[in-house]
């Protein structure tokens, strides 16, 4: 039974790899599952069919024979946990990977969403030039506190892990903010996952939705 | 081997259950284990012992013998995980309910936490009686699709999950808001779990540390 998963007809960020379905075909790259993709054109998120496999109205979702999921994070545990190469073997690390990837998801990236909402949302707003210190500090303090952690470590915790293909899908988001210009180990951690081949692959496929070309560099 | 997990020394909302170390005794309940708690004050948060422990300088934090977790998404699924009476036993309802996890932290929790800081960070800024109307909207946005999806049901999917557990814990935060009023049934899910034995004793515990009385109802 073939794995499928949805993503955008057309990615509002043109083909960067921002959409979140990048997270998850990396995550099947990384363990080498061959999957197939249903592009979801904006109004057809909001229609019944769509919202029964996803309430939020959102992609991806991914879909297994008789099992239907949404949510990234959820989605890239369950490849994880049911195919090698994401989770370590060990029990305590692999709790440890786990919990980097909700690290990324809820103590992370929650700054970087309000500084996008500032951005795309707020962006013509009379407060936004005012305020937008105040959403960049509490982007850099988690940056910070992330880079003290890294250290100049290679991954979060040991071999690279699903933990590490979420903080590094997270960073991705700032990488053209120059925010992570003050932390070079973070901009080194990320240079490393996307030197990955299994991301590359990912990125390559959701590029040529976007563009209908391959990739120019 | 016993379960110590770190709480508030003086928890910032008095006692109300918001912080996140309620979400980690509630679990310990539901599944029966016992568990200590060292109560950690804000600037021991910021140390080095802390810090080793958790690298963003928060509570909860989870030990158990030699494994070491921080983050309340994925101690609360390492509970679940190990004991019985947080996940159900078939294979797909399982993923269903760890993506209501993910989809209580990364999808509904944001906007929650987002509306938090506006309030509480932003509350004195000439923008913030201005903006506070799109802040809101985005919760309402979240709280509509998931009202919408939950219907008449009791819990997300069949059965009480840690999925439900996490949802609850999510819009507990929104309780004194007046948000929740729109939508009957979140409101009365919201209930529901408070109800929980389970809960209630959870609620109790972090009651008693942060006034040093019992629960005056």
């Amino acid at each position: 039974m073939a794995i499928t998963i949805t993503a955008f007809e057309r990615s509002p960020d043109g083909g960067k790899g921002l959409a979140r379905d990048t997270r998850v075909r990396w995550a099947l790259e990384e363990v080498g599952q061959p999957y197939e993709v249903r592009l979801v054109s904006f109004s057809a998120m909001q229609e019944p069919a769509h919202l029964a496999l996803h309430p939020f109205g959102q992609i991806p979702t991914y879909e297994d024979g008789d099992l239907g999921l949404f949510e990234t994070g959820a989605i890239v545990f369950h490849i994880a946990e049911r195919h090698a190469g994401l989770f370590p073997d060990d029990a305590n690390a692999r709790a440890r990977a786990i919990t980097w990837m909700f690290a990324a998801l809820s103590t992370v990236e929650p700054p970087i969403l309000e500084l996008g909402n500032a951005r795309l949302l707020e962006g013509d707003k009379s407060w936004t030039a005012q305020r937008m210190p105040l959403v960049k500090d509490r982007v850099h303090n988690r940056l910070g506190q992330l880079s003290r952690r890294l250290g100049d470590a290679d991954w979060l915790d040991g071999a690279f892990s699903a933990g590490d293909l979420m903080m590094v899908s997270v960073l991705l988001r700032l990488k053209a903010s120059g925010l992570l210009d003050a932390y070079p180990n973070l901009s080194a951690y990320l240079a490393r996952g996307e030197a990955r081949p299994a991301y590359k692959r990912a990125f390559e496929a959701q590029w040529a939705v976007n563009t209908g070309k391959p990739p120019t560099g």
